[in-house]
């Protein structure tokens, strides 16, 4: 396949490169790494292996042509750009899938391309950028791979094949809205909190016998939600997810990360648009109202 | 009278000096500023005067011996020391007043001393300690006195027009309680997102769509909680709250300007003593527990 990775951070450099190693035509846009990629090119490191990769880096996609496969890896708040980047991209049978987080970014190409099948996929990785167009993998990992639409039957496998054969380990879901909303069970508080709370880890959450209530009462506004959307989710998932929080430790949720670091944070991927389509489902949700709002505030 | 001030921060040098010059016999009880006070007196700024006074400053409240009239104008932080710094004031007759932050120093008032009366004051004034054993009060202002528990008929209104003969613009509220709600209707949210918000002036929260809606629903919340403890406040109060608060502009309240100069906050008078009593007269307050537990984690 051709394929163009849109985005070259830590997670657009790790599943490019995987890719591009088993065989595939890999083309990866680049901004700030564009100098370091064209002359050491990419480079991986994870718990069992390092490689480098000579790679075909662009500064903008026009350079790239029509691909087979466009995997988006921007942050969600560059959205934006996407209709100006995606166009010279897409051909009649493009295929996308953004591997953003959040909601809201499969509806976006969905929208921008009403014809051309979109797949999103959710990282369960611990993936960081070390240096200019290098990524280090902390831990294996999966990926979620799911269809928002797919013109033919059958896509969404294929697609969940090329990722295994490319040495990712992948699952495919029959309801992508399903999964991505019960990531949100955990990533709407425990990302929120760490932030709104000044840029604490998750630890000083669980410590907190007030903010840890708060955090599983976020939980279940977010399965309220998902129900209203005809999504189910077992309100004894909260409990699961505080649960699998504590051994956790002193972690760093992926936005307060963002924060700290001064760098833009995903406020309406991750909060904004779970509360403006629970509450268009009806559903009351007065916390995340107020840690969206305060996160919105303190992002800016 | 004889008068004690219990904590000599702006407030208590201020209402304290103007009760001195009017012939009262002061003595004020330092921390930090002993040694300037004991030299240079107490000077207050005004903006029609200036004037300095010699006090008797002390260090304990031990060399001052038993008053007529206790002024506790101590952070409701400090509130932990009132058992230790009280007693030697404290005689058979002695009056005590609270002009702290927020609910409950009454309270704990009365619990110290059960056969004692005890009052309230609100200070609605612009006061800032500009030196040491120096304050400044920006605008005239006024004080709300009402009493928490009163044991001769009349206490409260002798105790009032002491005030407004020392000079202080003062009224003498029936239902203290009544006052101190109301009085946290604005105090709720705008002390307490412009901290959380990582310490904002009100326009901030005012310019944010979002967050004068969020500011909107905590005061009603503490509405709902006043209603059901039997202190009627319009709901339209909280309209009236923010149209004051839209020409403040850049106003920077206390607890948020206490949070951005390191010291310590009033949260549980503020934030936690409200949400507890409201949530014992059965009000659901969604909002004021998230912003209570991430206020509790970011000023600890």
């Amino acid at each position: 396949m051709k394929i163009a990775i849109v985005g070259s951070g830590a997670i657009g450099l790790y599943y490019g490169a995987m890719l591009q190693r088993a065989g595939h035509e890999l083309h990866f846009l680049f901004r700030s790494d564009y100098e370091a990629a064209r002359r050491d090119g990419v480079r991986i490191v994870t718990p069992s292996e390092e490689f480098q990769l000579e790679v075909n880096a662009h500064r903008d996609t026009g350079s790239i042509g029509i691909c087979d496969l466009v995997v988006i890896a921007l942050k969600a708040t560059s959205n934006y750009a996407l209709a100006d980047l995606l166009p010279p991209l897409v051909g009649e049978k493009t295929q996308l899938l953004t591997l953003q987080n959040g909601l809201g970014n499969d509806r976006l190409l969905g929208e921008l391309f009403p014809r051309n099948s979109v797949f999103g996929g959710l990282c369960f990785v611990c993936l960081n950028r070390i240096a200019p167009a290098a990524a280090q993998n902390f831990m294996p990992g999966s990926v979620s791979i799911g269809a928002y639409r797919q013109r033919g039957d059958g896509e969404v496998e294929a697609l969940g094949k090329a990722f295994e054969a490319a040495g990712v380990k992948t699952r495919v879901e029959a309801n992508l809205a399903l999964v991505q909303w019960k990531k949100l069970v955990w990533n709407v508080p425990f990302n929120g909190l760490t932030v709104a709370a000044g840029g604490v880890t998750t630890d000083v959450i669980v410590q907190s016998k007030e903010l840890l209530e708060e955090a599983r009462a976020l939980m279940l506004e977010v399965i309220s939600a998902a129900g209203a959307l005809g999504l189910e989710i077992d309100s004894s998932f909260a409990n699961k997810q505080i649960d699998v929080t504590i051994p956790m430790k002193a972690y760093k949720p992926s936005s307060m990360i963002d924060f700290v670091e001064g760098r833009a944070v995903e406020v309406e991927a991750i909060w904004g648009e779970p509360l403006r389509r629970g509450q268009e489902a009806g559903v009351s949700m007065p916390k995340l109202e107020l840690l969206h709002g305060l996160l919105a505030c303190i992002c800016k």
